[in-house]
Formats: C-alpha cells, structure tokens, sequence
C-alpha cells in the first residue's frame, strides 16, 4: 500500500471509528467529526510533535479542539496515535466514569491539551498557549531550546460566532502570535440549519483585518492541499494564521451537508451506508493494522524521536543554565516555595485600600517570582496591576511580563486558562468585580480544569461610588463563590490582601479570586496565617458571647466598631473575618464551630453586597439586595444604611 | 451671529459644559465627552428627531451612548433640547438620587434610550432597537405610518475591542439594517495608555467584511464633514454604517490626546484653559441664550414639527386600521389581558418535558400575541423555540417574528434588551442554561434597565446526561437568582411551565426567566394560578406535619414521591412546590410561613443543582455542588444519589 492509499485508507478508519464511536454511545456529534477528520489526521500524522510516552511534555505542539463537540473525533485521534485511550475507552464515549466524556477534560484524558466545549473558549486558551510559547522562550538564556513549538486549534463556525473568539484573534493578530494556526472546519452548516439563516460575515477578510494570514483550501478532502496550508502556516514569521478548509458536514452520511447530522448518530444503517461510500469494509471498531501502523511510523516515530532529543539536549541546556533550570522546574510544577523564604518578610503595615495593598503585594511577587505574568483589561491603573519598571509583552519585548490585554474580559481570562494549561507561567488579570459578569464562562472553566489562575476584581461593593449601578457589584460575590472550586477571597486590610496573594500564587488546582476595594481599609488585628482557614476570631468577646458578627472585607472593620457599641449596650459579640468561604468549608466541623461560637440564629453576617448565599452561615444578613446608586461612596454607602449604628440595630432588631 | 458661528459657539458650550459638569462633581469622564461633541452636537442639532415634549415618543430616532461613561455629554445635551434636565440637575451629576448619575439609566432620565455602560451593550441594543423599527414597520398595515426612524448609537475603542459588539456588528449585517447607524469615536487613547497598547485592528476592514457600509471624517471638529457622513449614512438601502470619526481626546485641555484626561476631571485650571481655547468666556455653567435658541431653533422646532405631523397621521391611520392600532396600542404598552380570554384555555395536560411544553406555550402564544418575537442561538430544535410555520425575521421577510439569533447568546441577550428598550415586541431568547454565563450582564442590564425580557433556558440540571460537565449546569440557578429583580421560574411540569409563560409575557418591568427541564416530566397536582405565589403546598402530608420538602422542576415529583416512602416510615411530609423564589419573596409573611408550615429546622431543599442559596428556606438542602459528568441522563442523577430513597434517607439522617 503506498503513502497516498494509506493515507486514505486512515482517513476512513478514522471516520468509520466516529461513526462506531457515537452510534455505540447513541449520542455525540458526528457531524463536524466527519467533515474535519481529514484535517486531523493530516495534522496528527504529518506536522504534530507530541509524545504519548510523557503526554505532559512541555515542548509538545499543543492541539485544541475548540469545537468540543466533535470530541468522538479527538478520542479517535488519540487512540490511533498510541495515547492511553483504549478501543474499550471508545466503546463507552460518553458513559458513567469513562475517559471518554462529552467534550474533551483536561488532566482526565491523556493528550488532551484543553477543556472544550463552551464555544470560543478553545481559539481564546490557544491564544493564551501561544503567548505562553513565546514568552517561556523569552524569558530564559537560549530558551527555544526548551520551549519552541506550535499551537494548533480546530474550530467551527460556532466558535467564530462568539464574539470571544474575536477578542481572542485580536489579541492574536496584535501580539504577532506566528506560531499559533488555527483551522476554520467550514461546512456552512449549523445546528438549526444552514449558515446563512444567521451568518453573512466574510471570516476571511475579517481575519485579514485583525492582522491574521488567511490561507484557504477548497476542498476538506484534499490531504495534500491540507498538508501545504499547514506547511506555509508553519513559515510565518509576523502574524497567526487562519486556515479556512471547506468540509462536507457529516461526510458520507445520506444526510451529508446537513444540520441533521450534526448532534445525532448516523444509526446502524446509515453508518454503514457512509462506510460503503468511502469504501471501508471493516467490522464496527476494527482498524486494521495497516492504519496503526501507519501512526507508529508517522506520529509516534516523529514524537519520540523529538522527544529524545529534546531530552538530550535539555540536559546539555539545564548544564549549562543550572540556575535558570532550576526556575524553569518550578516554573512548571508551579512551585512557589522557594520565593517565599526570601527576606523581607512578605507582609505589610499599613491603611492601603486593598486595591493597592494588592498592587504592592503582586509588585513585590512579580520581583519574586520571574513566571508570574499577567495585566488587566484596560485597568491597570484602577485595579493596580501596574508593575513597577515592568516591561509590556510585546512582539518586539516578548520577556516582559506585564499584559495589556486589552478591553477583553473573556478573552483574557481564557488566555490566562490557555497560559495555565501551557504550563510554564503563573498568570493573572485584573477587572473592576462587576465585570466578572463578562469573565463567567471562563472563570468556571479554571474551575472545571483545575487551573490555578488568578483573577483579581477590584471596586468590591457600592462603595464604587459615583460610576453608579453598571458598575457596582451586588450579586456577584454570590456568583463567584457559588461555582465550585473557586476560591474567592474577599480580605479585610493589607495584611490579609498579602495573605492572599501567597495562596493565590501556592495554589495548584484552585483558580483564587481576589476581591478587592477601591476605598481605603484601616489595618485590622487580622492575621496572616490565619486567613488560609478561610475563617477566624478577628476580634473577641468580652466575658460572654451573645451574638458573632460574620463579616468580611471592607465590613470587618465596621463589624469591630459596632462590636463596641454593642458593648455598651451589653450585648457581648464576637467578630469573626471570613475572606474565603472556600477555605473555611474545608476546614472540619470543630474548627468551623469553634469560630461560630453561637447557634445561627445568634450569627450575624454583614457584606455590602447580596446577602444571597450567607444564610448558610447565618439567619441575620445586613446585605444589599437591590442594585446600587449613583453617588460619592459616602453618601452611597451611607443611603443603604451600612453603618455601625445601623448593624447595632440590626442585631438588637433581631435578637428579640 | 451666523449659522457657522453658532455651531461652533454651541460645541463650544457643550465643551464648556461637560467641563464644569465633571468639575462639579469632582468625578466623571470628561475625555470622550469633550472628543465626541461635535459628533453629537451635529446628530442632535441637524439629524435627530425626537421629541421633549413626549420623551418616549414611539417614533422617536433613538439615541444610544453605548460609551456610557461620556455621560456628562449626553446629559448636557438633554438640558439643551430641552429634557426635564435643569442646570441644578446638571450641577447634581453624580450625586445621591440625582437625575444625572454616573452612566445614564433608562426610565431614571427623560431622553435616555438606553442604560449604558457595560461596554458593547449599547452597541447591541440598539440591534435590538434597529430590529424592532423594521419588525413593527413591517407587522401592521402601512406600518411605516406609525414606525420609520433611525437608530444612532455612539461607541468607543471600549465598545469596539468587547466580542460583544462583533457579535451584534455582523448580526446587524446579517440582517441589513440600514437605518442604524454607529459613530465610532476613534481617538486612538484608552484608559491605560495609547490604543496600540492592545489593539492593532483594522476597524474599517472588519465592519466591511461584516456587511457594513464605512465612512470616515477625519477631522472630528469638522461639523460639515459629520453632517455630510450623517446624510449620506441615511440613504443607506441595505447596510447598516459606521462613522468613523478621528478624534481627539480631552480636546482643549492640557492633557488632550493623552490617557490623562479619560477618567479624571480637568480641574479649575485646565477647565479654563480649555475654555480659553476655545474662546469660549462664559462663567460656569452660564449657557449664552443663542445656544439654547439654537437647540429651540433646530432640534425642539424639529421634533415638534414631526410629532405634530406624526401625531396627525396616526389619527387617520387608526381610523383606517382600527384593528392593528388596537393591536399596537396594546404591544406599546405591553398590556396583553386580551389574548388570555380566549378559548381554549392556555393549559395543557400532559407528561412533556417543560422544554417540550414550553415549545408548545410558546406556540400558541406566538399565535395569539401578534407582538411576541424571538429565537434562539442555533439551539431552536433543543430549547424548542421553533415555531410551526412560522416566518424567520430576515430583510426579505421584516415581517417573520422568528429570530435566528446565531451563536452569539450575549447579543442575543442585549438584542432582546433592544427590542424591549424599543416597544412594541416582547422579546424571547433561548439558550442552554449552562451559557445563561455568556449572557450574565446582559440578563442583569435587562433587570436594571426593567425590561420585561424573556428567556428560556433548557437543559437544566445534571439530567442534561451525555454532554457533561461542560454543558451542566451547576450554579446557574444560584447565579440567576441572585441578581436583583429577576424573575427566575423552574416549572415542575407543563402545567407551571404553562402558568410561567403566562407570567414572563404579562410581566412589564421585570425579566423572567423560564428553566426548562431536557427531560420529561410527569404531570403532577400542580396549581397553574399558584404558580404567581412562587410557592404552593404540591402535596399535603398526612394527619401531622413533620418535616417540609421544597422542591423545584424534576425535583418535586421526587419529592412527592419520597414523601409516600416517608409516611411508610412514619414522617409525615408536605411538598411544596417552589417555581420561584422572586415572586415567593413578594408575599407576606404569614402566606410564607403557611406554605412552609415548619421551622426551618424542619425543612428540606431538594434541587439537582447547587445548594448555594437554598440555607434562606432549608437548613438541610440536597444538591450538587460540584460539577457534573458525562452519562446517560439517568446514570448521571444516579451517580449523584437523586433518587426518591436517598432523599428519604437524607431526611431522616438529619430530623435525628
């Protein structure tokens, strides 16, 4: 058989497999499978460098499939190309505990590089690779050596749609990101129906106006023209390329070309029905070995043997650069340790708003820890991400560190997903808190991933002021805390704001959000260490415990002057500061009810935001759950009330 | 003074103003205001027809700031045409309860369109705007009598960089919405520096490949030029276009052209610099009488002009067209009594799922309410908004009210806030309810804007099975209810979901959103009129009230039927049905605490989502709180223990 007729003969086995593959599960996507299965295999067994032997390989291509529903066709892929997902792994796509759910998962599959599904997201955590790529090669001595590869991205029209996906190819275009390709699978077909009931754009010229090389191949089934496309992208020196390949939607099908094939299998008889047409004449789930072999000697070879010399010539590099070895190491293992034995001790004294109790804290972790990078949508200057003598990322400064993403909430947060799943960099943005409204999709991603990155939300409450209730926050601490696994941190002063920014920077598999003022916030008898617990004694009662006062940033401290007032009126109250109900839900119940102390119906929680989600904790909530007012923070705050003479009220209100 | 010399003497008081404004108020964003005045002044003085006299003037032209922050502008503007907006007014901006707060909010100021802020909604809305103009034209008989204007919309870089606005760009080309018209203040400054900090678009391009039309004024102080691009983008047949106008930033003051003067007022001594430059010699806010004349002469003597003539037309109109001016009437004023007097009485009786039964009601209120228009993002055949027989909305056919909105769910969102914003639809849209995410400030700017938007979000729990945890929903429900004046109904079966669409379409200034189960759904006692209570005893217990299960959507049945395993083990148990908890939280106290018959103690919460929330009602919730997995619908519940005897085992675990 020579190259050309196994080529074909791949091909067919790859799509007979997704026909196998959904039709076993009797659900899944084969539309888009079929139709880009040429792309793929050309792309796998042609020009990908991956190693199944260590699919975690730093230097790997990295492969996205951002139209996520076509995963029967990834699984496929990575069977073939000897990764741990076996024939048995395909049979039970999409069952209970299988390694082969829905949409791709990140760290519960082998050689998958991202999570998938959520159109858009995959171009944006591409885009975020691809900075990744160039600034880990930046930012060591001779560092292409250990970091220069490809990223490559599959995308449909779904994710083109998404207005993400524009913010993420302008990011692209504008960082000159050469080595990122995507392709545009181009089937004119929708779920509802044909493109045009919805679509008239022309994505070509689109792309060419967002700084992006367009190349086109008319027609999906021709391996070569793929193969040239994906060889010219490979050259280009200055801008991403956009790869448009024309597809049949649901190829071979009697339903080809249509939306009917998009979400539904093909069944028994019209699966064999597209066998028949590409003239593929084995047994459900049977590839012959022609084709497996065809992957050993084409993508396992070519990987391993990359993978062997990048091996040796890592060593001669780490031998070399001892000290930058050492860094890179942890950069990847996402260590910390050490940086947090250095002198000054990493903790302030002082009356900052957090915002910039924040600012500090990252200035002095980004001396510290040379793969922290980050910035913020347009904001620097409001959230404080600004570093000191820090240098922008840039085509012509790819070492610097400091991001200007852009007025891209989304895109930069995927990017920040796409940096974490690169490895290699700890990565962070910054937004005022009511546009994380903006960001949902993508912090639930890091969340869904395991992705520690680090979101910081400034201008935390009404206390905004005069910007009004577009840009206050009231229901968003309760959005963010309510997805699972995110830390929200909301700290009450600068030594609580250091505090965090520690357990941001440690965190491996938690994405840390922290919540922080725009107003100055008076320094606390709060505790460092203590704030890992999510929840601790701030403030102590008097002889006896009467009530706890639950509250957490710019409130603890009103907390403690209402305590005092209680006081005098002879209710003994105690004030516990909670900046992570995360933390604190972590911690056993005897810690949880030490700090407590009372019942919930003596627990009074104060937050100037939504009282939503604090019942939980306690049966009194001074919150505010109406949208916020247009004045100067004062008078804001005061209007709704949120006054130690107010909270004394409240809890004698509440305790009769 | 000539016509050439009293343009520029009113932009120069509208400089003048927006100065002493910002000043004033000691906060604000004088910088695009003081760029963008001449554009405005131009629209205002020579375009715009509208009317003080009856600010929401259905046929207005509609005027979106979709750059809210250049709020001083507009609201200076409004104090010159002649709005119930007064120079105190003016010196108040920003401040508490003032009718000027920091970005302009609908139904607060006479003459705003549009809350604005969030950046790219505007930009969106007025889509939705430009969608209702031709839809309301195109549904009655000569309809261009009663509705023909123009939709104007100024933006921003910020507007510009949000995927937002791509998304709605190339939905308003899709749609060849010729009377909208977008400026593009283009001043190449954003809040962090200069523009080519994070951009290096091609903007032109880029609405071109979105079927734009394009113009440029590359003088922004030239007013003929605007004047000439305003003319010209009138006549536009089949495109919607985009005025580029260059700029400058902060125009007159010291820091013109600089980041410096985004955010921050000019202060006294560049104000009169400013001033200065201009030649302006006016003491604050001192508006010489020519300029208002001006305003008297062009704008208010224009607009009476034509509401005069339109309120003359309308007459004779609805004496021809008795009928649809009953119709219009009521779609303006949103009343739609009329169409639930008819027979057959909207209930069905059957085991749908709620998104089955949803399809249906929306049928049949497709068919009786001639003003109810909508879609969804390519998901019309899952979250059933198909209508049988009906016509899509295309620039063929302005008359179909079935919106293919494109996967595009933000836009879709801020679309339907358009149409809303507009009058004389009641817009629908429809998603899964994992990406209510991607709509999560569009869905809150429809509550604080109060519009009486639509949306239908389908495959609402785990029970979405086999495209896992990507497409679960989790915290969604929490996320929702958490925003301030959002209705959010999760209906137990076809009868509450019938009962719900009842509520969403009678609503007038609160959003509803309907949670639609993938699954079907037995028909159970359900109460169609109760379902306005947000609460209701589903199912009562036996001769004694032991403990309380609230429940929602697929849960109740399961409740229901753990209440019988219950009575067998001797606890006696009430279910209750609870839709919604927003209009739950509208009754009085003692209709609560009869519906929920116990201490809090003694309830439990069963929902197949996060229990974030649910401790306001239940000390004791069942729920989900992390995020789900890939399976068969039923494994997937199973897999999570939502089962009638876990439910059962639950209660009795924690009543000990």
């Amino acid at each position: 058989m020579n190259q050309k007729e196994l080529d074909k003969l791949s091909v067919n086995a790859i799509r007979a497999t997704c026909i196998d593959v959904v039709n076993k599960a009797k659900s899944g996507h084969p539309g888009m499978a079929l139709g880009s299965a040429p792309i793929v295999y050309t792309l796998f067994s042609k020009h990908l460098v991956a190693s199944p032997e260590d699919p975690m390989w730093f230097n790997r291509d990295r492969f996205v499939l951002s139209a996520g529903h076509a995963s029967s066709l990834l699984y496929t892929m990575l069977h073939l190309c000897g990764y741990k997902v076996s024939l048995d792994d395909l049979k039970s796509f999409r069952q209970l505990g299988s390694l082969t759910p829905g949409h791709p998962e990140f760290k519960h599959t082998q050689g998958v590089d991202a999570t998938s599904g959520p159109l858009g997201q995959g171009i944006a955590q591409a885009v975020g690779m691809a900075i990744a790529e160039r600034a880990v090669a930046a930012q060591y001595p001779q560092g292409k050596q250990v970091c220069s590869h490809y990223t490559y991205v599959l995308c449909g029209d779904g994710c083109l749609q998404e207005g993400l996906s524009q913010e993420a190819i302008s990011l692209a275009g504008h960082q000159k990101l050469n080595k990122l390709i995507l392709f545009y699978d181009s089937n004119a077909v929708t779920l509802d129906g044909g493109l045009d009931l919805s679509f008239s754009e022309n994505v070509k010229n689109r792309f060419k106006a967002s700084e992006w090389n367009v190349l086109e191949v008319n027609d999906g089934n021709d391996l070569d023209a793929i193969d040239e496309a994906i060889a010219k992208a490979k050259t280009s020196k200055s801008k991403p390329t956009l790869i448009i390949v024309h597809t049949v939607i649901g190829y071979g099908s009697e339903k080809q070309g249509t939306c009917k094939v998009h979400g539904n299998p093909l069944g028994e008889e019209d699966g064999a029905k597209a066998k028949a047409f590409y003239g593929y004449n084995y047994p459900a789930f049977e590839i012959p070995s022609e084709v497996y072999d065809n992957f050993k000697n084409s993508f396992v070879k070519r990987g391993k043997e990359a993978y062997k010399a990048y091996q040796a010539n890592y060593a001669s590099w780490k031998s070399a650069h001892a000290r930058a070895a050492l860094t890179l190491e942890r950069a990847i293992s996402g260590d910390v340790d050490a940086y947090f034995k250095k002198e000054p001790k990493f903790a302030p004294e002082n009356n900052d708003s957090s915002r910039v109790a924040s600012g500090k804290a990252l200035n002095e972790l980004y001396n510290r820890i040379p793969f922290l990078m980050g910035g913020s949508a347009d904001v620097a200057g409001s959230v404080m991400t600004k570093i000191n003598d820090g240098v922008n990322f840039t085509p012509r400064s790819p070492k610097g560190r400091n991001v200007n993403w852009g007025i891209r909430e989304f895109a930069m947060a995927s990017a920040v997903n796409g940096m974490c799943l690169h490895g290699g960099l700890k990565g962070y943005c910054g937004a005022f808190l009511v546009f994380s409204d903006y960001m949902k999709s993508a912090i639930r991603m890091s969340a869904l991933s395991k992705l520690p990155a680090i979101y910081l939300f400034s201008h935390d409450s009404i206390a905004v002021g005069e910007d009004g209730p577009t840009h206050q926050p009231i229901e968003h601490l309760a959005m963010l805390r309510s997805i699972p696994n995110v830390n929200v941190i909301r700290p009450c002063d600068a030594r609580e704001t250091y505090a965090a920014w520690e357990l941001a920077v440690r965190s491996k598999e938690t994405p840390t959000a922290l919540i922080l003022s725009r107003q100055n916030l008076p320094l606390l008898a709060s505790k460092y260490k203590e704030v890992e617990k999510g929840a601790y004694i701030i403030s102590k009662e008097g002889k006896r415990l009467d009530v706890t006062l639950l509250a957490t940033g710019s409130e603890v401290a009103l907390a403690i002057e209402a305590q005092k007032k209680l006081h005098e009126e002879g209710i003994e109250a105690r004030v516990v500061s909670m900046p992570s109900w995360f933390l604190f839900e972590k911690q056993d119940k005897a810690y949880k009810d030490s700090v407590l102390g009372v019942s919930k119906d003596k627990v009074f929680a104060v937050e100037m935001l939504s009282s939503f989600g604090w019942y939980k904790y306690a049966d009194h909530v001074m919150g505010i759950d109406t949208f916020g007012t247009s004045a100067p923070a004062k008078d804001a705050i005061k209007s709704f009330d949120f006054t130690a003479d107010h909270l004394v009220k409240f809890v004698k209100e509440n305790l009769k």
